[in-house]
């Protein structure tokens, strides 16, 4: 393919074309006014020289890209694991889309990534950003601040002035970990996952809350990640260690699935002998056997809600300074528990 | 916070305090020559004014984002259920970053959307683009020919003359059903997931030549998705039809996790009484008990691949015309059959 044939059309071939100004082509471009010859030559010279406009340039003018990001920090295992994020996604996509807003995501998976990222916001290329599991010392937080961008976290991170949206951890913890105490059971221990988070530790403190003077810090395990390996791991140990265990609180559906496995394995019946409750109502919570008990996370919802306060800042021309917006979550009681 | 604090500072600005021209100031952004005095003054005024260059201007003189789209094309419900997406995207994302180009993945979950990206497309601010899961007469696929953008799909789009990496599943589906019906199985079912897309209709294909004689068509499930939920039910319709069936072949390792949950609901021993296979060796491979006998496809290769193959078309600035490349798909035996 020759190099001619690569190059794009610009300004100045449609207004050789129609017998104008590149200033006549530029106000019809921008949707000003011309007389309607000139306006029925310019189109005409349009589709014959096969000109597209660049948008990159004239949203430069305007100072506008049109384009929001949408930041994921997650270590790489977990990313293919949680199906939390894609539906975070999506309903950040779907709100943007609704306001034809693009929406870029950008994987930060490597310090090289996090540089990368940070260069890309500081370029100009999106007027805004929604960031799920931020750290808040790191260079695209920094970026965020110095450049002033319209942004919403999902999840609330520490020493960040900036809108979030996230959900009760603590609260909706300490709800489901009461309603299993109701039905019965005494020996109620957590498979505790990710304590170096906000969502982490605060599902820790609601389940010991609801346990109240029950709780007992031998039937705690704790696990790095929100995952079905870490599930299965830590329900083996909690098994060889208290073998009297009769309820489970695990700290996402992940790890309740996992939980269920080597339950199963051991040769306990669930609910009869071990009842056990999850975290987020994910894919995760309709594949196990039994149907999973658990905390119905709005994914969606969390990502929808962040588009919308982004894009409320950019309509406003306002940050929204450190604006929290929790939503609902209901217990979902199906038959593991 | 007050407007005046939001406006970024401007090449304008630096030289005011440098007490430069403009001129000098972008020639030191640009790399070019300028005595060491004005440097220095330069760059004090850079880091006073808190100034930021802006790359999307710098790159629209040099045509280049150094930003290449990642665009995925899939149902919604897919989306969040299938491990490969995840693991292609990050594959991608590597090979992009250690060349320090960023990547921007563009998600397409309705009509909505595939306008929206052809307009982002066609509005420069991307130097290529890798298509997953493409549809050949879309909006996409034609903005991006339109414009001769350098791109790469994962998969093998008809009638689309670019370059493309996958997988040759008629061949792996033939080698994993061989080693099935080796292992003395007589009575070989498939649950045949997506016979609207290559990969589908090609796994189809290798099943039915590897059985050749022994093939009964009565024993072929065909559902829509390669999903957990399509294979349990696929599972449950196959054995009331063919009671007598010893072996099974899934178009994927979600859809064989499905399988393992029906059979087991219907008192049948895996690999006992039926033995079954997936295609992936996906994490869902690593989740079935007993663990799944699979075709290992390098959905992270594959990423990597299109990247490779975008990043040389950019180098050489030539696009790569159909140029297929296929990766290596080894089985890998483990216990389910």
């Amino acid at each position: 393919m020759s190099s001619s044939t690569r190059r794009r059309s610009t300004v100045h071939d449609v207004a050789r074309v129609a017998g104008v100004s590149r200033g006549t082509v530029s106000r019809v471009l921008n949707g000003g006014y011309v007389s309607d010859s000139s306006r029925t030559a310019i189109e005409e010279a349009i589709r014959e020289v096969g000109y597209v406009p660049n948008t990159a340039a004239r949203n430069l003018v305007r100072q506008r890209t049109q384009a929001i990001a949408f930041i994921v920090h997650e270590p790489h295992a977990l990313f293919l694991e949680d199906p939390n994020i894609g539906a975070i996604m999506l309903g950040t996509n779907e709100t943007l889309s609704e306001a034809d807003y693009q929406m870029v995501c950008l994987v930060v998976d490597s310090d090289r990534d996090t540089e990368r990222v940070a260069r890309y916001l500081n370029g100009g290329f999106v007027d805004g950003a929604v960031i799920v599991s931020a750290r808040a010392q790191d260079p695209i937080t920094k970026a965020v601040m110095r450049l002033d961008l319209p942004v919403a976290y999902v999840g609330h991170p520490p020493d960040v002035d900036a809108a979030w949206v996230g959900v009760d951890n603590h609260g909706a913890a300490r709800a489901i970990t009461s309603r299993l105490h109701e039905t019965g059971r005494r020996r109620i221990g957590m498979i505790a996952a990710a304590l170096d988070r906000d969502s982490g530790a605060d599902r820790l403190a609601g389940f010991t809350e609801a346990l109240g003077a029950d709780f007992d810090p031998a039937l705690v395990e704790p696990v790095p990640l929100y995952s079905y390996a870490d599930g299965a791991a830590a329900m083996t140990r909690l098994l060889e260690r208290a073998p009297d265990i009769d309820g489970v609180f695990a700290a996402s559906d992940a790890v309740a699935a996992g939980a269920i496995w080597a339950l199963r394995e051991a040769g306990r019946r669930v609910p009869e002998d071990v009842g056990i409750v999850g975290f987020d109502n994910s894919t995760w919570a309709l594949r196990t056997t039994p149907l999973l008990s658990t905390v119905d996370q709005p994914a969606e919802g969390l990502g929808a809600a962040a588009a919308a306060s982004v894009l409320a800042q950019l309509r406003d021309d306002e940050p929204a300074a450190r604006t929290g917006i929790m939503l609902d979550t209901p217990v979902v009681w199906r038959d593991s528990a």
